[in-house]
């Protein structure tokens, strides 16, 4: 049973560790989010890969929701005391797997490659790969103007409320090596419990993936990010009730219109309205038990489909 | 009393401190060496000048010799352990000095307004200067072909022998603002006790530099980083021996023909042939006493020569 995630951060990146204890971790792909990347002092930062990263190879801090276990923060508060914007969270051992990724990509490799070494010096028998290795950046359209998603995310805790997401790069962008291979030989496509916009929506504005799932021909389900039409975490509630017109089940599935063929919700939603199979279960992913118990609900969705 | 001393790394951070111990710090212009600059994981570190910045502030790691004192090691450990190549020591707070330059660098400002910003925000008073804002490495000729300044230095410890020095960019490297200005309001020159080739030698390099030395009006004196022949570390001894022809005080003066009055030397030398006036003083800086008593030297050598 090979299976595709697409994937954001926290979410997706719990969701795909209770995937890879339902299933075989060597048979799992995960397409990760590029968009909300961005440079720090100079050097790359992938947080939603990195997330993944952390999480897969079980060194995430769960606590915190972000970064790793055990962390220490000398370096940016050395910066931060010399005079420096630490605006952007870096912790030590994060750092190292910056420096480690910098040095990756300062021999000319591209990002697939550095994340690959990356997750094999992790022990991460997971396949994570980005999006793509083209440049492909998230702005988000706010009434306060055009902004990168990180200054609108971070800087300003996504307070602006967003009147449209765009994908700078996104036109001229092709899917990262193993992608549209991985697409085409898995038995099931899945897409994390990640905000559709921010988090999904870079992913999918790469054409060929949107196409190679549009024309899939193996059962495709979706998880929805919210839990009684909230969000877990962050704005994905915020942003369905502006740009979709609500936060119900349907709304969630209207961001993959033709992309999936289930949507995996809470107990606590009502699935009034969807245009695909719902699958009710209990979404909130608090324990190993709990990641398993939602993979597995998308896994025996796939498997009706079929 | 206005002083400019031309510096390297180790041994002419600790002249500095003995001379601002001397002096009034805020009298004090230091003019630094960038030819062992490098990127390393794609951040600009300057070892010379961040020696000087960290000694003069006095959070030099004075047992280890180089870096800060109390540093960690996490963000370098992790990164090895990622697969990076950690062949240069980084430590935790080292490169949170590094991250603060870069994002001075990013914002397009000169190395000597970044090094400015990082005096002020370490309570520096003296002013310390990169020879220039213009890339300038240093570069050795030895039998196994022409290698960087650290691949040399760090990675194959300088066991190369030396068959000539060039500075890359030297050319058209100008002086940072404010060098040629210190200079023509000086009082005195000094060159402190670091090697005179890959420490002394990227500074002269600067023509504009060598020559407003050249046509200086005041006392010029240097001091020999030899002890009885011998470099207190590195490889100043075996390359005056292999380039200059000896390890004498008159071989060290002729590294700077034309640009001294007088050089001050251990009572283990003897000033034989050497063209410039002699000072001798027990020149070995062990501690903050040991450190003035070789700034005095230099300053009463300077006053005589008046």
């Amino acid at each position: 049973m090979r299976a595709v995630l697409l994937s954001g951060g926290v979410g997706g990146a719990r969701f795909a560790l209770g995937l890879v204890d339902a299933l075989d971790p060597a048979d799992v792909t995960v397409i990760g989010n590029v968009g909300d990347d961005l440079e720090v002092f100079g050097l790359h930062v992938s947080p939603d890969l990195d997330t993944l990263l952390y999480t897969l190879a079980g060194v995430a801090d769960e606590e915190r929701g972000w970064g790793r276990a055990g962390e220490t923060w000398t370096a940016l508060e050395t910066a931060a005391a010399l005079g420096a914007d630490a605006w952007f969270q870096l912790g030590d051992r994060d750092l190292g797997l910056h420096l480690a990724r910098a040095e990756s990509l300062g021999r000319g490799q591209p990002l697939s490659t550095a994340i690959a070494r990356l997750a094999a010096a992790l022990g991460v028998e997971t396949t994570i790969l980005p999006a793509t290795d083209d440049p492909l950046r998230t702005w988000l359209v706010t009434p306060a103007g055009d902004l990168a998603f990180q200054e609108w995310f971070v800087r300003r805790r996504h307070a602006d409320d967003v009147d449209a997401v765009r994908f700078d790069g996104a036109e001229t962008a092709a899917p990262a090596p193993g992608i549209l291979e991985a697409l085409e030989g898995a038995d099931l496509i899945l897409v994390g419990p990640s905000n559709p916009y921010v988090s999904i929506g870079p992913i999918l504005a790469v054409e060929e993936i949107r196409r190679a799932i549009a024309e899939r021909r193996v059962p495709a389900v979706a998880v929805s990010p919210l839990v009684g039409g909230r969000a877990v975490k962050g704005p994905a509630d915020r942003m369905l009730a502006r740009l979709a017109g609500g936060t119900g089940p349907r709304h969630v599935a209207s961001c993959y219109d033709g992309l999936i063929d289930a949507l995996v919700i809470d107990e606590a939603d009502t699935p009034e309205g969807l245009a695909v199979r719902p699958i009710v279960t209990k979404t909130l992913m608090t324990d190993a038990d709990a990641r398993r118990r939602v993979a597995e609900a998308a896994l025996e969705a796939a498997a009706a489909l079929r």
